[in-house]
């Protein structure tokens, strides 16, 4: 498919991002689909790293998810290695792509004299098409050859596909005058298209803690933040979300109230640049659900709305249908209640009692609508549930993007 | 809005509908919201008419709707009435609505000398604006000179909104040798765009059947004919499918399997229409799941594919993408096992054992395509559940329909 144009949400620029001790990338041009760009990223993490992971629900999903949920549990001395390449994504290939995961795993192996429970596997991109692994392991050498501290940067283009910036996120902080640092990468562009456009991301920290301490925080992190994201509601075979921790700093991190903040805020950052990067996205939508009868059901009509293709169009168009807003919160199958139902859109009051507001003017909303950033608030005057959830637009460039990209 | 044009999957002709004795119909200009054109619909009921009706179940549904469920479940010898208006959906309209269906049922009560119990509104049309009643009210003397029992086409025509063709269809069968009749007209663009495309369908046999009985067959076709049809996933305020059974015909159909399947032809054909006339459609989709763990879970991965903006964006695109049939079935939620997986395009097996059948062809799958109507076949390998949904493509066209219309 033809280049597409940055995406209008995109940051300005990529971030600096600071080194962190205990990991070094390479990235390499192997070939697999694309020519003349970096299409296979290795980490290398030291020994006495944690590793966490949160993955993809789906039932159809790729052999490396499979293989990563299998390792992520063990607790292990030992370094690690994360390799991951674009151009496919080793998904729906039955038999052979479980051998695809294991050949690259054995070489890693082979090449560092870890064991082969320690490497981590992404593929991303076109889906059903034998991975072509042996161009991944021809790399081996030269990517170990590569490796550097301070080419964070390469690894964050080398595994994009549709996605049209590369996305990365930071944070430094100070823990009992010990400085702590946490550095991101991130790719993904629909929330899925299985083909091109499956959300990875990698996110490293020199903290010091526990695999399980990690994984519980990364877990409930999630939660709050790429798990609140919807470009077109549909969900990759290949998500995969991996945390390293290597200790470096030697600062223990558990239970520090400032280091999870630190990770949140690096965590929210690369969720919205992916929503940023909707395919076609023009504007970027935060929807935020308060006074639903639980948090559960907040989020049912947050998602709700943020997945309503009517809502979503309406968005495109700059229309400030509340209407379709309550369309969707009345399809969402959680409770709400028409005539306790208030709407703002921003700080405009939009919608009480059942009804459009008597101070609500048509053209306050539409002037609103102009803007890139928006934001919807619903109150279902129910309880104390909350949620909130960030959106792209519906645009005539997602269709052509999905429906042309293949022919 | 423009006039659209009419949809390339619409029939050729609006079909020759039977007379149905014990109902008589009439339409009018109330000026509601259109010019120029036909806005209300109105059926008078012979006394001894059953009336049964299904709807949607939107929390954040219209007075009409919820007014109609009070009075469905009513055993009455009287006669009844339909009155339906187009351009304003009275939804969101706070108590005002409540007041608006209140006044209209108390006019045609009035006229007619039948308890308001008996009058059965609908409105379709612009979300959260109050609805002019009066203007419907004031033309009740012409509708009732009006009446005659071959005007059920004007009927169709004057509910239409956003429908670029009006939907009609009939079955006549015999019974023990005596004819029986059924004339339905239904209206509908998208599985719903609030602001004006709801599903209103109206349904109108000579048969003799009491309303529990009409009531309980209603529902079980529902639930394998407009329950299983969806254009965008949203879901109306206004959904309503009622079925007059005026008994004219003398004979009885209570348990009658001819009946029956008469009767689910003409509800199919119109839901079929409803998704012909899909914003914007260009395909028309069967998607047959067998194999599933239970029907529900078929069902849920039927919806599933058939919901999937990325699978109906490769269909508008005449792209065989089955990896997006993969993608969606895994996001379902319901059973599957990727290396049971079987997925045919029409005759055309095009994956099985986990992975693309060594037997298909690209090329063979993208002539496939191009085809205007399409079946989509998965089997999951896992048990007897089957499911069988109907869709259309996403297009440009849904895009600049729901996008542009309100400014």
């Amino acid at each position: 498919m033809a280049d597409l144009p940055v995406s209008p949400l995109a940051p300005a620029e990529f971030p600096d991002l600071p080194k962190i001790g205990g990991v070094r990338f390479a990235a390499a041009e192997a070939g697999v689909k694309y020519q003349g760009r970096k299409d296979v990223m290795l980490a290398l993490l030291d020994p006495g790293t944690s590793v966490a992971g949160v993955f993809t629900r789906s039932a159809t999903r790729s052999s490396n998810v499979l293989d990563c949920q299998n390792k992520i549990g063990n607790d292990s001395a030992d370094g690690a290695v994360i390799i991951v390449n674009s151009g496919n994504s080793n998904a729906f290939t039955g038999r052979a792509g479980d051998g695809s995961v294991r050949a690259i795993c054995d070489a890693v192996a082979d090449v560092t004299g870890l064991p082969s429970d320690r490497v981590f596997t992404s593929s991303t991109g076109v889906i059903g098409e034998r991975l072509p692994h042996d161009r991944i392991t021809a790399k081996l050498a030269d990517l170990f050859d590569g490796l550097d501290d301070s080419k964070i940067r390469d690894a964050a283009d080398a595994i994009m596909t549709t996605d049209t910036f590369p996305k990365g996120s930071a944070a430094e902080l100070l823990i009992d005058g010990a400085p702590v640092k946490i550095a991101g990468i991130a790719k993904g562009s629909g929330m899925i298209a299985p083909d091109m456009a499956t959300m990875l991301v990698y996110i490293f920290t020199d903290a010091k803690i526990s695999r399980a301490a990690l994984q519980t925080m990364l877990s409930e992190l999630t939660n709050v933040t790429f798990n609140n994201i919807t470009v077109d509601s549909d969900t990759s075979t290949s998500d995969t979300l991996l945390l390293a921790a290597t200790g470096v700093s030697g600062v223990d991190v558990t239970g520090n109230a400032a280091f999870r903040a630190a990770l949140h805020d690096v965590m929210l950052d690369l969720a919205h640049q992916v929503v940023r990067d909707g395919e076609g996205a023009t504007k970027f939508v935060e929807i935020d659900v308060t006074g639903a009868a639980n948090d559960a059901d907040a989020r049912t009509h947050a998602l709700a709305i943020a997945n309503s293709p009517l809502v979503k169009t309406a968005i495109a168009g700059e229309d400030p249908n509340w209407g379709r807003i309550v369309m969707a919160i009345g399809k969402s199958g959680a409770a709400a209640d028409r005539d306790l139902l208030t709407i703002r859109f921003g700080d405009i009051l939009v919608a009480e009692n059942g009804w459009v507001s008597p101070a609500y003017s048509e053209d306050q909303g539409a002037e609103y609508m102009k803007a890139q950033n928006l934001k919807i608030a619903v109150d279902l005057g129910l309880g104390d549930g909350t949620s909130r959830v960030w959106t792209c637009d519906l645009t005539h460039q997602y269709i052509t993007i999905n429906a042309d990209y293949r022919s």
